[in-house]
């Protein structure tokens, strides 16, 4: 069998867009990466201060709404469909229900060759590059870093609290077949 | 019929992500958008520079290469699988062919309703942006202002070069049905 | 005497940075910009969400607090220290308090020979670029787009309402000596 | 004395500006942050790409000519004067001839209290961070990770290898005075 999608969990600021770009560049094929950032920016603006949509609670919790999960069914569904076309796909993601995310996400990936990554952080060094960053809402990181995990099951794991971005991927590009 | 696709094209600078953005917000229902600049940015950035996939020539010119339209092909059928699953979605696109990119995009689009923008700029107006932007390359807004419309057949057409995006958002959300 | 100091006022969204960008590109010098969305990005993050700070009211109006002043103070202090240093700089400004604000400007400014420019753009239009851009407060735009030039004189006035950020460049540059 | 000007010197990719970003978080008095990638922003861009101005060798070499240099000297003079005037600043600067860098910027900061510090950090996971940020011309981490500190004293050192930007912001806040 042939990895055709990867797919990234790992809290907010727990540096899987780092390690989905060093990925892309490590892994000799051509690689598309689409994430759940990738999802917000393509909605409308509006979707994400409201309860149909996103609603980020005063401590870092993210609460989603029915427009939201339909537009996300829908774009996973796409996704998908890019795989069955021949496209090989990393999926970067926040499973905020943990093993629900991973099972609906499993659903809807049915049929492909999958490799499933957990981007473990711990919470204080994530809080900090929430800081560092500087363009994100404060308290995500460190609400995300383990509930994103529960009950989740990977291929691999990797962990960004003290290894690099480009160390991580290439620990990753291993299991890729 | 109820419309499923917006397909916004036009060359770099011409002002779509703009409109796209204004038709997101005008547009009641959710719409999620996705374009060609996005497809560039889920790709290895060693694409961008390599022969098999996109290069810039010193005239602004754009020349794309078989491991960019591979992705571009799965990346459409993707996009249309989104819609068919019930998702509204604008594309945002620079037809670099004109009117054979139309008919490839339309293939792909088969029994979905699309409604097919044109969105021209005066050059001149255009190359201005292109410096007033300061992030992209000098030139291309020019090279492709006229280009890429050409043999391209419109449900409607807009023209940024003295009204702005939100106006014309206006009268593009009329014809959507 | 040779212009020194060009100082670019206008509302959010009338398209300052836009012309400010394109007065670079056309002036056969070496210009340097700084502006308001500069300072705020130099100062601390929890400055833009506390009274000491800036405050953006629900109808877009925008507060400042004694913190961010005193900071401006001494940015503005530097600005002019860089003029008088050889540099020339376009000060890229949003003059909340109309006359007052110039006038302290100009103060700081003194012995400088400053070309005063205002950007005007009529309100609907800077309010559908404010949607178009995506990353803005909304409201800010409308809010601003007179109240700014309360009392203000200038040098020379563009209208971005119906002209392209370069075309406005060029109107200021033949003020330049 | 009271520490007036934090000077953070580091190759390209050490980790200077989240550590920047996190210092002004920390410190409980507002700091004002300016750095050698806000002159590039602030300056033509025609000068990024022309012997008078930056140029960027094959190698990820830097070579600034007599525009880029006039403009930095008054750069420096307008940070030095905004300090002079009651602001806290920090300067995120790349000592590009080391120990001369640092000499220069000496005599611009004369009679200011300043706190000198370095920013360290393996060459291959500054290279390996270049890669993860995906916006960064490939090489300039790796060939400036050590040359950038050649000669250089500082009162305090940090190495982001393998410590976040909040702990190293801590440790260089407890020598501000």
């Amino acid at each position: 069998m042939t990895t055709q999608v990867i797919v990234v969990n790992g809290g907010s600021s727990s540096g899987k867009s780092g390690i989905t770009r060093c990925l892309k560049a490590v892994l000799p094929r051509t690689w598309i990466s689409l994430g759940v950032d990738d999802l917000i920016e393509a909605l409308p603006a509006r979707l994400m201060h409201c309860d149909a949509g996103v609603v980020l609670g005063g401590n870092g919790e993210v609460r989603v709404g029915p427009d939201f999960r339909a537009a996300e069914a829908a774009w996973t569904v796409g996704i998908a469909a890019m795989a069955r076309a021949g496209a090989r796909v990393v999926i970067d993601d926040v499973f905020l229900h943990g093993r629900d995310s991973q099972e609906r996400l499993r659903a809807a990936l049915a049929g492909l060759d999958v490799l499933w990554v957990g981007v473990r952080c711990d919470p204080e060094t994530a809080a900090g590059r929430e800081i560092a960053r500087g363009d994100r809402v404060i308290g995500m990181a460190a609400a995300q870093a383990e509930k994103v995990h529960k009950g989740v099951r990977y291929d691999v794991e990797v962990d960004t609290s003290h290894t690099g971005a480009l160390e991580c991927a290439r620990a990753i590009a291993k299991h890729v077949v």
